[in-house]
Order: C-alpha cells, then structure tokens, then sequence
C-alpha cells in the first residue's frame, strides 16, 4: 500500500424530505446570499426549487438563480456565472442537480475566490489559493461530484474537456441526498449514473499497487451492489432502497475511499472525455462503450486484476477455465449487464457515425501528454486501437 | 434504510514516516502550543516522541508534555490533564497512542471549552458548546476514536465507565497512522484491536432496519479482512500491508462509515464496560467474551442477521444444514478465530475468578436503563442471562 492523505469533510445529509433541510444547512454554514445553480427547468416543474428556496426564505438567506447549465457544462456558463455572482454579491454557490450543475458551480467558486480567467485553473496555468463554499442538493447520483474535489468543464472554443482535482478547497461543505427525488429521472440518466460511478471504482480497483486488499475487497463489495440494485431499479425505478444504495455507492465511489494508498488509472474517462467532447454524447454512455474496449485491450496486457475482477465482481465461475477465458467472459458479462441497462457498448452505434479516431487522438495527446494511464500505460497508438475496438464490440 | 448524517471531516495522514508531518501538520491547524497527551514511556524509548517534538520544534510550535495515561483512562487523569493545561495556556491536544489517550485528550478537550466539571459531559447533565481541537498520531489501531466523535472514561469513584458520543465537536482534526509504528506492540494488544475493531462493525451489522444491502456487504468485505489479516499477523508481525489494512479498517469500523442508515446496536459494548471496570481487563479481551455470548443468547431470538453473519463473515458452507447449525458453526468459528489470536472466550479464565453478575447488571442498571441494545432489546434478566453463557464458553 502506498502512503495516502484521505480528507472528505463534505457533511452528507441523506434521507427522505432532507431537500428541506437546505435553509438552516446553508445558514449552519454561514451563507449569506446565495447563487443557486441548476440545469434545466425540471427542478421549477416538478416543486423541489420551491421547497429549496422556502427553507431559504424561512431562514432569512438571500438568493439567486442562475440556471441553463447543460450537460457536459461549458465555459461559458461558467463566466456568465461568475459574472452575475459578482454583480449579486452573493457569498455562497448552491447546486441543485448533478454532476453538470455541482462541476460549472466548482468553476464559478474558483473563478470567484481568485480572480482572473477561471481556466487558468483547468489549463493548469494557475493554481488556485481557495474557492467560494460550494453546498449541494444532488439530484442525479452519478458524477460523485457532491463529495470531491473534482470538476470537469469543456471548452466550447477549443474543444477540450478538462477534468481538475484541487481537493483541498473544492470538496463541497455539504450535500443533501435525497433518494426520492431521482426516482423520476428518465431511465438512462439513471443507467449513465450507474455506468459512470462503477466507472469512477474501475479507475482504482485497476492498479498495480501491492497489497491493497482492504480497499480491493470493499470496492468490489460496492460494485456487486450497484450492479444488482441498477437491475433492481430497471424493473422497479421507485424503490426506495435501491435508490439509496444506488446514490450513497455513487458518492463512495468518487470521494476518494476507493482509492486509498493506490495508483489510480483514469485512462477510460480520457478516452471517454474526448468522444463526449466530439460527439456530445453523455459521459456514462461514453463509457459503457470506453471500458470494455479499455479491458479487453488491458486482457493480455496485464490480466491480474482483470482475472480477479471477472471472479470477484462479476460471478465467474473459474473451474475449468483458463485465465483468458475468466478474463473474456467477465468483460463479456460487463456488456451484457451494460445492454440489460439499455446501453450500446459498440462506438458507431453510440455517435450515429463512423468516429474520427486521429482528430479524438490529437486532442488527448494535446489535453494528457504521450502516456494515458497507469494499469497498463497507453500510448497515442494504443489508445487508437482501443477506440478501433470499441467500433468492433457487439 | 433510515436517514442519516454523515460526516467525518478528520485529515487521515496515512503511511510510512508520517509522524514527522506532526509538526508541519499541527502549523496547517493553527496550533501555537500543545499538550501531547500520552501513555507510557515506550513513545519516548522507542524515539517516536522525539520525532513528533522535533517535528514541532522545526515549525517553532510550543509543547507540554502529559503522560501516564491509563488504558481504560480515568476521570482523575482528566481533571490532571485539565489543570496542567489550563496552567500552561495550550491551544490544542495531541494524543499520541491508542484509544485511552485519545479518549482522555477529548475528555480534557471539553473541560477545556466548556469550564465547570468535564464529568457532567459524561453524565449527560451538561450538553458542550465546543471542545479544544484534538489531533492524533495512532500507534495502537483498536478504538477507532482516531476518527469517531466518541470518548470512553471511566469514573474510578463511582466505578462507571461511559461512553458519550458528541460527533459535532469531538472529532479529532487529524489523525496521523503510520502502520509501522504498530509492528512493535506487544501481541495482546494487536489481539485485542483487532477484536475491538471488528466488535465496532458488529454493533452496526447486526440491526434490523431494512434495505442496508451497500451497508452491509461492505461491512462484511471489511470484516473479512480484519480476520484475513489478523491470522496473517500472528504469523509475521512486522507484514507492512496486514499492518495498514488493520488501521485502516480500525478507523473505517467507527468512523460512522458502517451505520449509515441503521439502526445501531451497542449491548455487546455496553455488556463488556462492566467487566472491565470491575475487573480491570482490556476493553478487546472483555468483548472477545462477551460478542460470541451475546450472539447465543440472540440466535434464537433473532437468527436473520447471524445465519448472513455465518455465511458471508465465517465462511459457513450452508449446504445441507438448518438455520441453526448455520449460525452455530457462526459462532463457533468466530470463538476459533479468538483462540487463535491466543484469546479466552470465557469469562471465568479471563477475570481469574467467578463473576458477580447481579453487581455488574446493577452497574449495567444504573448506566444504561432498563433495556439495552436493538437488535434484541434485552432486560436486565437477559444481561444476566448472557453473562452466565460467558462463564460456560469454551
């Protein structure tokens, strides 16, 4: 195991009803006026920003809306946040949604606390000295965003999506989860959520870290649950159990347990980074079609943790079987559970269109240098093959 | 699954050679001067101590030193504790050690803040607005008060041992673990952490509250563990990984991680305080006795959690067997497992004579009320009940 600081301060207000709590959670922390940022206008329809904003208002806390951020949020949401924060002298960013909202909100909080270009930040020009408190009513699990100090923001003009870690002072204050109020998500926001935060365990439990068996052991414990509660939800969205399980495990998955004294990969969100970036297609169906693809190139490569992975995560029975044939069907298992979910794993079917695999390439080059990932380390070469065979896949 | 909070803010600084970050760690803090509140003389021969003090000193942070802690610390070294630092002027408390320090160091914590006598925390007559911050460097991995909101102090004069629990303040701010700084404890106390620790998931595990399913097979995968890698360290000792996996589980058994959402149960604790206030045992050797007793008692009464116990924690094949012969091979098995760790599970070898019961349970009355624990609400009757299967054991 490899020396680790492991600090998630986020508060975790989880339950029924707790989107109620968010007035005297925001005045607890000290908010003053407040930005609430959001996407689309769901959140006005169905009454969840009524009950926000009345907590709010029967605490005496000022507030703002600033809505419109889309998916795979975008730069310039972002400045036009950080332009009317400013103008509002607000103190405090609300997010309200998932990970598109709680990211744009992180790059508002740098772009407030420091001045200057927020992507300074993202371009790694610059790193920042703190950020504006971020709190979080999360209403789509999946991102994990709600308990780290990750942000990922794409740059319209240059077509980059940059993913930023700056833990010590963009981990929100706190979140409140409320099951409820993602069971009428429509189905493949629920099953991109579910891709996406097993995704974020896979980019941990695949390591070459020695003696890492507590964390290997409990990751996989929380994979198997996400997997059968998503099949659980596929017959039955509104069970409440699964719905918890489902959103709890997403947070777990990012906000650093997984990945405690490990080298961690992230290879397959690169990869899956650029086909969003290209194609705006969403984050977890890019990587229902990156992450088979990725172990299958990974198989022959450095099958140890692929092998344990098929036994351990998805119920292969190994009698009788060679290491390769393990490996195979646990992939193979990996697909059919991502096709239960209602999910293509093949890229063309994905994109409506044959990929442009050297324009995706050129920009990871530019974006993550020559070397992708650390279980098995890619090349430029090696990254075109994997996205070569996510074109192949059934 | 109930609704919950969770919150555990600590900084775990976790690996190799980290107790030399005291210092610069303590600077971060806004430490100006410390107390280190600790045990015995070993910290100094061993050197540990002067590397924490050379640590502070290289930042120009102050320190006092309090030693001689207890294990199972009582009240009177608080109230020492309080006075030495009150006449000092310090600003924060440094345990270093196991759960006895950390536990006194809270204690003091509270006098500290609040003024008057510390005990009316403990009492419940009192409720703290604040504490002083508490820092930590772990070299005993058991309490898991590294990371919990917890404190244990027993009153000599009136012989109660309690346990309050105020998470809001009482968390410590850091906890520095460095697995190598256990290598070197005798064996008991590695024996009994390691009995502690999984006795803190069981409290969790074993509860009725429906729909726990992430919760619970997590708490398994860790429980696996801690077994896996006990029996790992009674052969190699010095095995780095089964060292770090044991702290590390230590602080995941009770920093709330486990009880998310579950209704606890905490007789089993309760149960063991009175035999080692009375008889001035090691927490860990008191519940090796008393979680298998009390797991018998409960078999019949409520078998649902003890038949998923005996399969998925013992490893119990269930073909051909009945509900029954599941949970007893369950319980048989965890007391093989205590044995070899080189542990009693019977309350007569392990207090040197024969137990007086109706004083423990009047104790127990006194402390605790009329009913005690979830899982299955005992009487006082049924205390008693679990002692006498104490005193039968193997």
């Amino acid at each position: 195991m490899e020396n680790f600081t492991y600090w998630s301060p986020t508060e975790f207000i989880f339950g029924k009803e707790t989107q109620k709590k968010t007035g005297e959670t925001l005045k607890r922390f000290g908010a003053k006026k407040v930005m609430i940022v959001y996407g689309s206008d769901r959140i006005e329809r169905d009454g969840l920003m009524k009950e926000i904003t009345d907590s709010m208002e029967k605490e005496g806390i000022e507030y703002v809306k600033f809505g419109g951020i889309q998916p795979n949020p975008v730069a310039s949401s972002v400045y036009d946040g950080i332009a009317k924060a400013q103008e509002e002298g607000i103190d405090f960013l609300l997010a309200v949604g998932g990970g598109s909202p709680i990211d744009a909100a992180k790059a508002m909080a740098l772009g407030l606390a420091n001045g200057g270009d927020f992507w300074d930040f993202y371009s790694k020009e610059r790193t920042p000295e703190g950020a504006y408190p971020v709190g979080v009513v999360l209403t789509i699990p999946a991102a994990g965003s709600e308990g780290s100090g990750n942000s990922v923001i794409t740059n319209e003009e240059t077509h980059q999506k940059i993913s930023v870690r700056y833990p010590m002072c963009l981990r929100p204050k706190f979140a409140i989860m409320n099951p409820e109020l993602t069971m009428s998500l429509p189905w493949n926001q629920t099953a991109n959520g579910i891709v996406d935060m097993m995704a974020h365990i896979f980019e941990r439990y695949f390591s070459n870290t020695p003696g890492t068996e507590l964390v290997d052991t409990y990751s996989e414990a929380i994979l198997r649950d996400i997997a059968d509660r998503a099949l659980t939800l596929r017959i039955n969205p509104e069970d409440y159990d699964a719905r918890a399980d489902v959103m709890w495990a997403g947070t777990l998955a990012h906000n650093g347990l997984c990945g405690v004294g490990k080298e961690e990969d992230w290879a397959s969100h690169r990869l899956e980074h650029e086909i969003s970036a290209f194609y705006d297609v969403a984050h977890g169906a890019g990587l229902a079609v990156i992450i088979p693809a990725w172990m299958t190139f990974c198989a022959s490569r450095n099958p140890d943790k692929l092998w344990r992975f098929a036994i351990n995560v998805m119920s292969v029975n190994p009698a009788g079987k060679t290491t390769e044939e393990i490996i195979d069907e646990g992939i193979h298992e990996l697909m059919s559970f991502y096709h239960d979910l209602g999910m293509t794993t093949n890229l063309k079917t994905l994109i409506g269109c044959e990929p442009d695999i050297d324009k995706m390439v050129k920009s990871l080059h530019r974006n993550m240098g020559d070397i992708l990932g650390a279980y098995v380390p890619l090349t430029m070469d090696d990254c075109k093959e994997i996205y070569r065979i996510a074109c192949e896949q059934p």
